[in-house]
């Protein structure tokens, strides 16, 4: 059956099995530190918010109360954005799945920064469409040969993580920002701006986000990095015809995000205490980054290059030539220790000498062991 | 852009819209009685449930648990089913909808019992699938029309609600089960047997689900009728070749269904009351049941005919030749009184007489008030 072929197998499901033993310190994963949850505040929002109301079936397009807090919050970051703008998905993987559903066909083609997140990618290759990628630096894709993809490939949409990219932590700079929207204006491209991690910022100001500049932008957050993944809580932000669209197609995919996890994050941000307890992610994180940047010298071969993110969860790190990430894993593990090797993440041709590490799961003494296996394993 | 219209508009969209008036008694939607909910022992669930391991993310296939949960139940109703035979979803509409996308292809046939469940045409439609109804009786579809259908057709999949169907509230029968099941077999077509309502039986012995006689069968539930529809639960039994497919699929819609959510299902299912819940909600629901059809007579013009079922949540009603149910609703709304009209639940040609009522929202003296209005309208 050539559909079920095409479902094929899933990268990131092998990856999740890498950090299943106890004993292995992973910076493989992409999860925010369990100690830092704030598990009481969350328990209290839950029994509030639980009634006979928000246990019955609720509109697709999501919570009323939740949709108006995440515009309060989103106004606030500089993206001016009313209740009706914002649909509740059931984590932003679905928001970027239902974009896929709305606007793409088989053999329609996706325009990517490379590389770029592997789950995004999968999400497109079942969708069929055509993954092209466009020629970036540190600071992102190259607005110039993005117009060179448009005139020649005419993409039907550009998915970007603009802020601390996963996987290389890169930032898109506010000059590139207005570019690529411009382009996209002009051109009639769709962009999914992917923004789970810009409030993980642990150094510099905060830049407008890419849908600040263009009604073409569909903007994706999340839940899931400022307060807790399993609610499975995203939301997205679009123009209004094609969020008719959107709705329709959730509506197909699970009728509507859960009720009570809906309102339960409608209490919690209501209470005002989200703030506080970013900043204190914040604090945690940075810590936690500087602890692995400043081992990295120590534990990377001679030749070896790293990404050095303003914020975020992930450090990207490029091995001399000729070393493959994925031989090297086994070793890793030998030492108790894992990573996830670069290749997943490539749209194209994979760079084998890459390899991804996150740095918000673990304490800095764990990080510190960890980064010392790490070293074992590659001599 | 093709895609987007493709997408098109949502019956049941219009359709909610029409409840929304407090005055409104509505026999329109398909909701469980709020006032039905084990509110106190969900909280305590929840509150038992909630922990730094039930905010993380999940693994896609569902907590360990609740599958345990499930597949203990299934097997007390004739199902011998494994935990690892499941995979559970963000209620029984995604289950549905990762079936289509694992199994379906624009072009591809789904056969149908007619008419049906809308939401579920919905989603063949969205897949560009070609929907083919299957003819039937009273007693579910005629295996002999089926194998015509096969033959004639070639669909990749039938797709049937079994016991106590919405919207027809019909049963098919423990003979045509096996004869469905062995047509499958014979023909390596899968069926997806929605099964949300046969726990909901008031009076008779339960059938064997359709999946008891075939592996070809995906069988599908969900907690939405049985405990709560807020907290987006349900799941899908099949075999481990497509449920590898499916969980695929599953991790590119939403990485995984709430933690938390499962987590408070399977500790309320492990406290061992749900059965007495069950039983309190079938004591209820007997009743206005059996008060829906008691009024019915007198509610409806001279040549109207219903149906009489043993469970679920409806009653099916055709109307003499000529009544247009859908320029009889403002008629009804301007009594306050709300039903589906029968026309969207068809895949093919409506039949403009039909409508369906829903008896569990409402209390027995609502529903005697709302046939009363009804009454009006029809006069």
């Amino acid at each position: 059956m050539s559909k079920t072929n095409r479902v094929g197998s899933s990268p990131v499901r092998d990856l999740l099995a890498l950090t299943a033993r106890p004993e292995v310190i992973s910076f493989a994963g992409g999860l925010p530190a369990p100690e830092l949850f704030d598990v009481e505040a969350l328990r209290t929002a839950f029994d509030q918010a639980l009634s006979r109301r928000t246990l019955q079936y609720a509109p697709t397009e999501g919570d009323p109360d939740l949709r108006a807090r995440v515009a309060e919050r989103l106004t606030d970051r500089g993206l001016p954005t009313g209740a009706e703008d914002l649909v509740v998905t059931t984590g932003s993987q679905q928001a970027l799945t239902l974009a896929v559903t709305a606007l793409l066909e088989p053999g329609s083609v996706v325009a990517v920064e490379e590389p770029t997140y592997l789950a995004a990618l999968q999400a497109f290759r079942l969708a069929g469409a055509r993954v092209v990628p466009v020629p970036g630096d540190n600071h992102g894709i190259d607005p110039d040969a993005l117009a060179e993809v448009v005139k020649r490939e005419r993409p039907t949409m550009l998915y970007l993580v603009p802020t601390f990219a996963n996987p290389t932590g890169r930032t898109l700079t506010a000059d590139r920002r207005a570019r690529v929207a411009a382009l996209a204006d002009r051109h009639g491209l769709w962009v999914v701006e992917d923004d789970p991690y810009s409030e993980l910022r642990y150094r510099g100001n905060p830049l407008p986000p890419l849908a600040a500049h263009s009604e073409r932008v569909l903007h994706v957050g999340s839940f899931s990095k400022i307060g807790a993944p399993g609610l499975r809580l995203g939301w997205l932000r679009g123009p209004a015809e094609l969020l008719r669209s959107l709705v329709i197609v959730k509506q197909a995919a699970d009728l509507h995000t859960s009720t009570i996890d809906q309102a339960a994050a409608a209490v919690y941000l209501g209470a005002g205490d989200i703030g506080r307890h970013i900043a204190g992610l914040r604090a945690a994180y940075r810590e936690r980054r500087d602890a692995m940047i400043r081992a990295l010298p120590s534990t990377l071969p001679p030749g070896a290059s790293w990404s050095d993110p303003d914020g975020g969860m992930f450090v990207w790190v490029e091995l001399p030539d000729g070393v493959d990430t994925g031989e090297l894993l086994p070793k890793a593990l030998a030492q108790d220790v894992a990573f996830v090797p670069g290749a997943p993440f490539y749209a194209t041709t994979p760079n084998p000498s890459t390899m991804r590490l996150s740095f918000t799961t673990n304490t800095v003494p764990q990080i510190e062991e960890g980064m010392r296996r790490l070293a074992t394993a590659f001599h």
